[in-house]
């Protein structure tokens, strides 16, 4: 398969499903899987979903700019590099935030995110 | 080797290098190494560093306010993720940025950059 259309498909899937029910986003992350999420480090796909899902907010909406992705050596990784904005239902500004994910190669064919990194910048 | 003091002094090398002499981060990549900047990719330590030295300035100065670091996987890599702002010599203002890194181990118990992607943030 084409890996811009991996990427582009991965990051369409990741935000709309972050967008509109973020316990979607399970079955992305594997135990092994870490997230880096403001400075706070977080592992396994349990603990991260509970971080996503622990947010004060039940909706929002993410624009993303540019999407960058690059194979990230031998075992057949994809790293894909994110800029975009988000908005919070309810509130007039969007925040602004860059965002990177290691994807790798699961046994069925499909990928997980083994790393995935988010940090706002700040204006 | 602390993983958190390799990516320090790895981002500590790398912006003082780019700042003074950027020719200087001709040792840093290899021929497998991929840069994509602002979207351009470039492959090979030879044509990195032609890009890299290809800008019309020759000073400038990078302040880096966070650097989050992952492990990439069972191949010893590591992913480096930056945030901060660059300013040219004689420019008043200061542009931000994003870039992340994925460091790889060399055989002489080093690390060289395979993957490396930059964008600028734009306000």
């Amino acid at each position: 398969m084409d890996p811009d259309a991996v990427s582009k498909a991965f990051v369409e899937h990741y935000y709309s499903a972050f967008d509109a029910n973020r316990s979607g986003l399970a079955n992305l992350y594997q135990d092994g899987s870490m997230l880096t999420f403001e400075g706070q480090k977080i592992q396994g796909f349990q603990n991260i979903v509970a971080k996503l899902t622990s947010f004060p907010f039940s909706q929002c909406k993410h624009t993303i700019t540019p999407v960058d992705r690059q194979p990230s050596g031998p075992a057949g990784g994809m790293l894909v590099f994110v800029s975009g904005t988000f908005q919070l239902a309810g509130e007039q500004h969007a925040l602004k935030f860059s965002q990177m994910f290691h994807l790798m190669p699961t046994q069925q064919g499909s990928f997980y995110v083994l790393n995935d990194i988010f940090r706002l910048n700040y204006a």
